[in-house]
């Protein structure tokens, strides 16, 4: 079985599944199914990316003469998402619709204003997505491991939820169950704020002299990766939960002006309400970051860490890997430092706890220098 | 010759040196002075900290019967470094001073405040660093490749400037001359701000539930991973730079104020004042992080990213860079996605431009996926 293949599971997944938005959600799901047999067709208002899907093997071209289907999939924007799915259970009375929106209250909000049929509708949200969008960017591997946010409206019936569950769990995601508000609630916490944190931080550098610009390094790019997201699909995802990420925006511009307080107050030389203050916002930033699942919120505590200074010649950095492969050990991350655009100075080595000791002796032997 | 190591020139930098403070900088210079065979002596207000310095091989314990020093390097915290810089300027006065703090023009207003020697003062700023403080983690490399900033109070001597610049060279740093004011606002723009917003962003996670924290994505770990800097030695530096990052972070509070009142606007279903201006908001900071360079500013144009998917099987990432390694092609970079915690899902890998097909083709072969 080729590395990335997963072993055949039957699909719990009834079709046929008729997806509505050939992007990359529409497309990857569409991917997916067809990989476990399941009958997909497709349709998007864009001819040209419909045919992409249908090239990429999502499935085939919804027909007029198609028996209904069992699940529809509204994967189109956001904005659309609610009127998309109205229309969808209006014109297909037996079928079960999910939208895949990265917002969920105000597709409810539409659903219930146009007085669709909510008994079979239900909200969801997969936790994936790749910084290149589009049906060429798709993947079946999109979801795996990933959570899927399934919201439950409390109007779903049993048969509606299963499907939906059966969906998420056939194409490798963890389901998690929330309802819509604090759905919104979350995603505008670990996802819309660092976003327009994230552009206004870099929005900062767009009158900088080329002289600050060239001092950036590791901490401002990390802080401001996201800052290149698309523009048309944030200014929906952020109208569509307005209210949410404005709550938390007007904490983080009253917390942003007492930190501006303590500057001024540090400035005139008052430890006490300007130095002490300063502590607190980066001590609190970091019990914070300490709550953050995965690597950077601690490391693992079952992986050992190398650290390995890698020269700026060519060839080090394969070679550095060739060396960790043949030791033997299990890689299970990697962490490159950059200085200036390059993958230059210190490498972080995870391997399985245990390892470590034995990877570094290996390293340092073939003349590779290792840090404490 | 081991890698890492550089081929031997002749150092510059005439000593003695000695180096005032043995934390991460200090004792980092130390070392890479000595292995250019540069005398060195150590100081530090704790002899623990002392005695790993020398231990570590940065040098010697200072010693009163010592020659004067050619050079002193002032490595101590930054609200210190002014004072301690006067002392040292009055008590060695043939030596040439430089302090390598983040913050440089509340250095140089306490050196004018003291009436010090300013001919004899270099301010200087080498831009590394490593999220683990300390001796214990210095290195000899922690320069190479890295900007130094000279901040030119135009007092300096020629032969003052020319020290400090021949002890950046000798580090492989790249010099970056600027005035201390310049400095001050580049490094609040690509540093200070960042942090704040980063432990701002961070502190709303503090009370969050944990099934929103669970939600967590890369996005959210980027943006706060500096979050987890030192609360000490960042309030040093914020109260050290105060003015020039109160000013950034009053024009990110005012441009925070107005994303607030377009989000009021969508949730009132205003296209113009609403949707328009967060749309604004994202295409604000797609032009800033285009300024950025190095990775996450744009892919370098002389590499070519292969993308494969990586399974979550023990193993798979080593068996990967093993082949990448076998297939001999220069490694130039790899980014791996993490999905809840672990590095699942997709690696990026940079070669030199042209390498690209040929690596894809012959991962393909040994059964990987690669993804358009």
């Amino acid at each position: 079985m080729p590395p990335g293949a997963t072993p055949a599971l039957p699909a719990s997944t009834v079709g046929p599944v008729h997806i509505v938005g050939t992007g990359l959600l529409g497309t990857s799901i569409g991917i997916a199914l067809r990989r476990l047999g399941v009958d997909v067709t497709l349709a998007d208002a864009s001819p040209l990316a419909l045919a992409v899907a249908v090239e990429l093997g999502a499935g085939r071209r919804a027909h007029v003469d198609d028996a209904g289907p069992h699940l529809i999939v509204v994967a189109v924007p956001p904005e659309v998402a609610g009127p998309v799915a109205a229309a969808q259970l209006d014109t297909h009375p037996n079928a079960i619709v999910t939208d895949v929106a990265s917002v969920k209250a105000a597709v409810l909000d539409d659903l219930s204003a146009a007085r669709a049929d909510l008994t079979r509708y239900v909200g969801s949200h997969p936790m994936a997505g790749r910084e290149r969008g589009g049906a060429a960017a798709a993947m079946a591997d999109l979801f795996v491991g990933r959570p899927w946010v399934i919201a439950n409206s409390g109007s779903s019936s049993p048969a509606a939820l299963s499907a939906v569950r059966d969906l998420a769990v056939d194409l490798g995601a963890t389901v998690v169950l929330m309802d819509a508000d604090r759905h919104d609630a979350a995603v505008a916490l670990v996802s819309h704020v660092p976003q327009v944190v994230a552009s206004l931080v870099a929005a900062r550098l767009v009158d900088a002299t080329p002289g600050a610009v060239a001092l950036s390094g590791q901490g401002l790019r990390d802080v401001t990766r996201i800052a290149a997201s698309d523009p048309m699909l944030w200014a929906a995802i952020l109208a569509g939960n307005a209210g949410p990420v404005a709550t938390l925006l007007r904490e983080v511009r009253d917390e942003l002006d007492s930190t501006i307080a303590a500057l001024d107050a540090a400035a005139e030389g008052d430890l006490g309400k300007g130095v002490a203050k300063l502590h607190d916002v980066i001590v609190r930033g970091n019990a914070g970051v300490s709550r953050i699942p995965g690597k950077h919120g601690g490391a693992r505590a079952d992986w050992d860490v190398v650290t390995v200074m890698v020269p700026d010649s060519p060839g080090e950095l394969g070679r550095l890997f060739t060396e960790v492969g043949s030791a033997g050990v299990n890689l299970e991350d990697v962490d490159i430092e950059h200085a200036g655009g390059k993958p230059v100075g210190l490498t972080a080595i995870s391997v399985l706890r245990g390892s470590g000791p034995a990877l570094a002796a290996t390293l340092a032997a073939a003349g590779w220098r290792i840090l404490a």
